[in-house]
């Protein structure tokens, strides 16, 4: 359905028309149809409102949990008590505790109130996971199985408390003091007697998380895996929630974002490009760049050691841009492939020797490659076998401290825990700059003898 | 389990031991473990299937799955006959297609040749469909109910054959044309009466996609609608397979590691970061090197016109670096921004002049910063104002121009059906060097009279 005619429909208050234009829809696509309404000048509150009541109920309770927070808060805001009271029952735990971490003070407080005790509880303990922790991203909302129950007995208590929770296929099995034991479906429930023990058909090689654990490793060891939903435990190894695969794929997706911002030198922002303001991005994008426009200044301070032989060739100014842009673009290359591996947890800290002796080799065979095309293009163009050393053998060193540099600095951030990715290309290439600019001139005043 | 406990084991001949041991990881743990193992010299092909051997059958087959094409062709080769058949029987369809992909010609022979045709018809025509579409990646393996089945009807049928699907607690509706008309959980079966039809309690409004859709698309759907399986339909809207969440996290995992390839310059390779050789990796990074390095000759070029002015006053080379620095930083943050709005589907071409104006003015927010701090730092430094308004103005042009190439180049790359991935920091910068250069040497010019 088009915003535009939607907008038509709910001017003309053709609603029953509307209402049922609407049913049609699934829930995500009613809430990017109502944020693509919210840009049109004439869609104030009040008619916002309107469309949200004019959904059927269930439909409407499902379609908020993808709104973004700006809409939930203006929907709160208009919320009848009872409308918050259902549209919060009928969330699932994590997804309530999503948005009461997006919401100002006082709206949390009235959503805090128009739920039971029982939830409140769980809520304010999922609240205090720290952020990025599985704690965070996990919903206590599962299934969990006493180990001496009869498959008769359990098919009774998934019956009774199941179909309210996010997964039922898979059940979690406890011991007596709620420890997890292990694990079963409901397929291997159904091809069993009757009045089979749990604990004689329950897998009990069980892959489970902390609740501590970082969430990105939960994503990781889910897809290593292959599992729709991994169980967390506490300190005392009992089951306190699950995480299921929709959080893990956002998990991943969020993850992945956040780490090409900061590649690129960008404070990571919580919005998509388009709802993240003007103002916003330049607040994201200024600091590092002043960080990194100060630190090039290092870069013009040697550069100026060599005024001199500039003077005396001031040729050697027009190698300089190609010396250090290979040099950043080598190191860069090494750079990313380093971080991504960690985050893939492909690469480890105990590699780094392994590591740097990889990229040293794969340095020298680069470095062949591009010293020996640009020696030969130098000499050709120049007629200058001298001038050609000079480049060749600045590259030679160029490309080895650079993939040098470009492997170990990710690898060091890792070490003293900060995030590798910040290690990329633009710190890189400051880095670098100023080591190539040092080799190639150096370089040149001995060879050329200036 | 330690491999070099594993190796000991085998070494000493204790395989009850070792098997008893085995048997308590999870397949793709032993597949981790045997890959380990592998090496290490002394484990050879003949100890390679004599581990395989130890493991229970069941397991054997799936941790198989998870090992590395390399290691799967080794254990091919020593299979007999009747093992091979075993595995395959055991593999899901689409893990099979995986395997065969990666496998040389001989070995797919002797696979395909050990499944019976039924299953080999499917095969192929799994193996038909474009590399990166829903096709190439969905499983043949799924539960369909013919819409005027009763819920008795629908058990009995999923009894029958539903236990070796790879997703039996959604099936899929068809009509008498094989027309995909809804969706239906196990769970909406149970509690409903054993005589409903199918088609009054499935749901009708059936998130899909297409066979020849773009594999990266589907991951995101499924990631967007938070389903664990999507149906993929041919051209006249009949179902044809599905999807299942697994697959979409390693196609996200997949091709996010590929872009960040593309975006560091660096050709993607197949496999991770340690089980590319350096010979491989050398050539997966010389080639955009060698492109990058020669059009910066370009940047020479630009640099040695301003020669001259150089001679007069050399301190301008030492800007250079900051100036270059600066407008290559600009660049890579919008372009990175942009590229990954498209890749997430938030950004489309038809945002073109939306995203160019928000990037410019973006760029005078960052260009008025930068040209403020770096103009005061020289003025501060040198005590000389027209170089200071050389450097602010240089900073603006730069900054800007930056910005726009950053914005223009990953849409007009998608525009012409290329990667938006390629146009990032490495060529931007080369790009943006450029430009750079050319601004500040004519500004400081004309501001300087030289």
């Amino acid at each position: 359905m088009e915003k535009e005619l939607a907008l038509e429909l709910l001017e003309a208050k053709k609603l029953v028309q509307l209402r049922k234009d609407l049913q049609e829809l699934n829930p995500a696509d009613i809430a990017t149809l109502i944020e693509e309404m919210r840009e049109s000048e004439e869609f104030d509150e009040k008619k916002l409102i309107l469309l949200y009541r004019i959904l059927p109920k269930e439909l409407a309770a499902e379609a908020f949990t993808y709104l973004d927070s700006d809409t939930q808060i203006a929907l709160i805001g208009a919320f009848s008590d009872k409308e918050l009271r259902y549209v919060i029952d009928e969330l699932y735990l994590d997804d309530t505790v999503d948005i009461i971490e997006e919401m100002p003070a006082n709206v949390v407080s009235r959503i805090l109130s128009s739920t039971d005790p029982d939830t409140r509880k769980q809520i304010n303990e999922l609240l205090n996971y720290p952020k990025d922790s599985a704690g965070s991203v996990m919903t206590t909302e599962f299934v969990y199985l006493h180990r001496y129950l009869t498959v008769r007995e359990a098919f009774e208590q998934i019956r009774k408390i199941g179909l309210v929770k996010e997964t039922v296929y898979t059940c979690y099995v406890i011991s007596s003091h709620r420890r997890l034991v292990g694990r079963v479906t409901v397929l291997d429930m159904l091809v069993a007697d009757e009045d089979t023990k749990i604990e004689d058909i329950m897998e009990t090689n069980v892959i489970f998380v902390r609740t501590h654990d970082d969430k990105e490793h939960v994503a990781h060891t889910m897809s290593k895996y292959d599992i729709a939903a991994i169980p967390v435990v506490d300190n005392e190894d009992r089951i306190v929630g699950i995480v299921t695969f929709d959080d893990a794929m956002d998990v991943l997706q969020e993850e992945n974002t956040e780490d090409f911002a900061k590649m690129a030198a960008v404070v990571p922002a919580e919005d998509s490009y388009f709802k993240t303001s003007v103002w916003q991005h330049a607040k994201s994008r200024i600091p590092w760049l002043l960080v990194l426009m100060l630190s090039a200044t290092l870069t013009g301070w040697i550069s100026s050691r060599f005024e001199p032989q500039i003077a005396v060739i001031p040729m050697l100014v027009s190698f300089m841009p190609m010396v250090m842009g290979t040099g950043g673009n080598c190191g860069s290359q090494s750079s990313t492939l380093i971080i991504r591996g960690m985050a893939l947890e492909e690469i480890r800290l105990k590699d780094f020797f392994k590591v740097v002796f990889k990229e040293f080799r794969i340095a020298l065979l680069c470095a062949a490659v591009l010293s020996v095309v640009n020696g030969l293009r130098v000499l050709i163009t120049y007629k200058d076998p001298a001038l050609a050393l000079v480049i060749a053998l600045s590259l030679i060193g160029t490309v080895v401290i650079a993939k040098l540099v470009g492997a170990m600095l990710p690898m060091a951030a890792k070490a003293v825990h900060l995030d590798p990715a910040i290690m990329a290309n633009p710190l890189i290439t400051t880095v670098v700059d100023s080591c190539s600019l040092l080799i190639y001139f150096t370089i040149a005043t001995n060879v050329l003898g200036i």
